[in-house]
């Protein structure tokens, strides 16, 4: 276990490296048969004439898998646990197939006091998800709240 | 089965209303083990002592609900499938506890023909989650890809 960490252990351009995540077939077609029941992310068959000729995992699976992969960052020891505040922009630039192994990358954008609650403070940070061949597949901008 | 919808069906101001889902205190265990396993999502006695009191579901399981909810609303007929183009941003106004019922909003925000690819265009909407309690638990832009 690291030592937690504090508003003055951050700097812009830190950043963060998560370990990976191989999604599986029926990984993809079970989260997506709860949530997101779209033809191409629950039928291989049909998915073949689909949007993307074959079957893709649902983007907000993507978003789950990438905070699972963000939690055993090292940014996880944020002193009182990995508060986030919203998100500034989500975007999915390129689809996840099964088999797909994905790992994420933190970087630290911005560092803050906040105004109204000085003892603590705000650091935004940009969230990308690549495949294994280094293929951006989700890229967001987010921020958590520090303790100083 | 309702009728395909395309670009010239949707206005500003348009509403698509879902369904109801009731988030179990299991659903929302079993989710943040998987996905997001903060202490505060995956264990009721901790909880507790966490940032709410109680134990809360994790914010990606309240988006996955509310992706599983649009694809309830009659926006899902819209021809071709639901293609997102990403979300402009995303906030968690309050949290959500096991036992909420949720419900979600679409309402259209803007209707453009594309300019690069004039046989389809984007319409943008706001898409906003809420409890039983009309309380606003999640909100979020995001706009979907439709043919002409």
């Amino acid at each position: 276990m690291s030592a937690e960490l504090y508003l003055n252990d951050f700097r812009p351009g830190q950043e963060f490296l998560s370990p990976t995540h191989t999604l599986s077939l029926e990984e993809a077609v079970s989260f997506a048969k709860q949530y997101d029941p779209q033809y191409y992310h629950i039928d291989v068959e049909a998915a073949k004439k689909g949007p993307y000729g074959r079957l893709i995992a649902s983007g907000w699976q993507t978003a789950a898998i990438t905070m699972k992969l963000k939690a055993a960052t090292e940014l996880a020891n944020v002193a009182g646990g990995l508060l986030g505040l919203g998100l500034e922009s989500v975007k999915w630039p390129r689809p996840v197939y099964p088999g797909d192994t994905l790992r994420v990358v933190l970087t630290v954008l911005d560092v803050r006091r906040s105004n109204s609650k000085p003892t603590h403070g705000v650091v935004k940070y940009s969230m990308d998800t690549y495949n294994q061949h280094d293929e951006k597949v989700m890229e967001a901008v987010t921020a958590v709240w520090v303790p100083c």
